[in-house]
């Protein structure tokens, strides 16, 4: 016989993710999570990067979680940032079809890595917890043809890195070594593991 | 200045997908790819498993797309099977629930594989062409409860192996190494490069 329907909801207390990328949301939804949304605006450029991916993003996301956890202090709220980083430096969103050629270009038949950082923050109980999770990614040979064919889908200009590993991009992306969900925006085994560390979700 | 929406169709020959899989409709239309659905129904208990996991997937997706192509000679079919490996035997799909208990069982802290194969064939044109892609996938540390939880999603029920990497049962994968995509159904960047080779799509 085969049970449907019988899952319990996987967290009571309320949860808000501080972000407003679809693509954090679905995540977390097929993850089987309740939750509210409320986007954090905060300046990343006043955030230097000194050079560890790891930190950096866990400070963005930390600093994400904070701009929207003091409005709700008794919730539990998530912020996450999310870099590509190749050669040590990052990239950031293409601003225009020469940046995204430029960027793919870099990316073209090599591995690069991509870091998720993510806090879970609860003011009110005086709690806050970051961590970060790095992916390796590896491309493919592109031809001139594909790289350009790419930049005219329109995928790469609000992606961090010039590409959707989730959409079109995917033909690009030859294996990973790592956590797929991190690459797309929010690692799902390493943030169900800590949400049932605090207690937030039982299974 | 962003270019968007100036993506030109990315196949023009007439492409049938043998296979009512949504994931591999979602995959397949994710990757910008034109295609119609036309499922194959082959009876896959007569074909013998011979102890070869790559083999065996690309025998099966053949037989898949040729059941579909003889009805359509002069399209391009694409048939696609795929199986969890472990231990060197295949884990099929859980029929009730001690059965999906024992399999997140075996599968439980420890890496296993993936394979997907895909045929490609247009009988008009005597072309066929086979290709198998593995994928390695490792299990973080269950808990009784969570493997209970996750039986009582109903997830498990209509997936080879007793999960879905796309679904709920992320939060069970540590890390993959290979294809994501080939784990949900359908390796994206092989299938791609190959409807390229065969000058089924251009960029």
């Amino acid at each position: 016989m085969i049970h449907k329907g019988t899952m319990k909801p996987i967290n009571t207390d309320q949860l808000i993710l501080a972000s407003a990328s679809p693509r954090r949301k679905d995540l977390m939804g097929r993850a089987g999570l309740k939750f509210d949304i409320s986007a954090a605006d905060i300046d990343e450029d006043a955030v230097p990067y000194g050079g560890d991916p790891g930190a950096y993003v866990q400070i963005l996301s930390a600093k994400k979680a904070e701009a929207v956890a003091l409005k709700y202090p008794d919730a539990w709220t998530i912020g996450a940032d999310t870099i590509v980083v190749v050669d040590n430096a990052i990239l950031g969103k293409p601003k225009d079809r020469k940046a995204a050629l430029s960027m793919l270009g870099q990316l073209n038949h090599r591995t690069h890595s991509v870091f998720t950082g993510f806090c879970i923050m609860r003011p009110a109980k005086n709690t806050a917890l970051t961590r970060a999770v790095e992916t390796q990614v590896r491309f493919k040979a592109l031809t001139p043809e594909e790289i350009s064919w790419y930049a005219d889908t329109g995928e790469p200009y609000d992606k961090a890195g010039g590409y959707g590993i989730q959409g079109v991009g995917a033909f690009m992306v030859q294996e990973i070594n790592g956590s797929y969900s991190n690459v797309v925006g929010l690692p799902v085994c390493e943030l169900i593991q800590t949400l049932a560390q605090l207690k937030i979700i039982q299974f």
